[in-house]
């Protein structure tokens, strides 16, 4: 069974292009992450971006100049095949998604991996908090807010959120929980009214689907990773590549290393 | 009195030429850092180099191509002018000792905002732990250990400490102080016995000064922005701009501000 096997043995697995799938669920207790890969003319103004932005940006890993191997997380893995899915952006707009960018790497590209949510859903549920996108079976709900990056040249637009209702009773729990991991978006940057951070509806949200919010929930905002989407469409570098959602890089990170990493 | 201005006064104060000297005591409560400037060709790797060995150099901001304002961490400064005395380096070795670097910044200078050990030996003194190199009034001893620095390209090589001793009984206090400031080192990283970090003995430091170690006490060790030069040496970039030791780059950011900066 997938479920079983190590990020290492994954990771071939998807070199191979024997699993083109969805990331959720394979290798249980370590770190799956987004990718974001640039030029060199691009990379050091980026990831001046993510200093800026660690929320949103939370950096794990980088490649060096032409290095295709992310070999501080994941030795030995390949950035150009070890994904199951890639998107590619011209100038800010999605032109392929494509199962490999072998064909498309050059020697100035330079890989980021960034935590993502993931790990702190896992750590939510093992505090015994639910995750209504999981229990709904449904892509989490990002919205678009009026809270602005911190700019670096080129790069600047508005932050992105994800939003997870969680009880009254269990939001100092679940702020206590994300806080600790910075590396996978820390804790939230809004509780409760949607409309302070310019969030005018939470039944349209900008990606995902809603969520039912229960009596005695409220409505928790964190940073998320999403926000490169917005943020390409304004930039508009010459040429980007990122998973495609849900298509994460699996890591040999555990997600109680990430803490201390 | 010089002790009571503001950073972005006494900044003001440093750029005219009338301060000369060393900035320990000066903008209490405020982050005292250091500064690295490279050009763009380096700065990149340098910045990996960073990522990678967060607790030598723990990244506050970091300026945009040509841009000499730190704009995050001290907004309105001047990095050509705001530090009392400089050190240049060609080539990894040091040529010249300025009180500004007006004549020589290039358009393609980027400089690094980096976390040093002041503020953490205010939060130490703050819960009433000494510390020996302030009650001695002698620079801190640093020792070049066998533990290497995890590479990025050319920056590679040995990590160099900072030794405080520290009674047995307030160990604890002073790990738990420490890490709560990643950004200004962090806590030790290593404890005990140096000959196990391959320092042979604590009586000859590389730089600064021997301190005494009483009974009860251990040395500790933290990680050190010294260990810089000892990579520089190695990596030889084609230009660096340091401050000399001691003149530090006064930030607006409070130290209380860092934990969760």
């Amino acid at each position: 069974m997938e479920e079983a096997l190590s990020p290492k043995a994954m990771r071939e697995k998807i070199r191979k292009n024997e699993w083109p799938g969805l990331t959720a669920g394979l290798t249980k207790g370590y770190v799956h992450a987004g990718v974001t890969i640039l030029p060199r003319k691009e990379a050091l103004d980026f990831m001046i971006f993510c200093q800026r932005n660690p929320q949103p940006f939370p950096v794990i890993d980088v490649t060096e100049e032409g290095s295709p191997e992310a070999r501080i997380s994941a030795p030995g893995s390949d950035l150009r095949t070890d994904l199951p899915q890639y998107r590619v952006y011209e100038k800010g707009i999605m032109t392929a998604e494509v199962t490999d960018v072998k064909e498309i790497w050059r020697s100035d590209f330079v890989g980021f991996v960034l935590g993502c949510s993931f790990s702190f859903e896992e750590a939510l549920l093992q505090a015994g908090i639910p995750v209504r996108n999981l229990e709904e079976k449904k892509n989490v709900p990002i919205y678009v807010t009026n809270k602005q990056c911190v700019p670096s040249r080129m790069f600047q637009g508005p932050l992105a959120v994800s939003m997870r209702p969680i009880h009254g009773s269990r939001i100092t729990d679940a702020i206590r929980i994300t806080a600790k991991s910075p590396l996978t978006h820390g804790a939230p940057v809004h509780v409760g009214d949607p409309s302070v951070i310019g969030i005018k509806t939470l039944e349209h949200p900008d990606y995902g689907e809603a969520l039912t919010i229960n009596n005695g929930e409220l409505p928790c905002f964190w940073a998320c990773g999403v926000t490169l989407q917005v943020i390409a469409s304004q930039a508009k570098p010459e040429l980007m590549i990122t998973q495609a959602p849900g298509h994460m890089f699996l890591t040999d990170i555990r997600n109680d290393q990430l803490a201390a990493y």
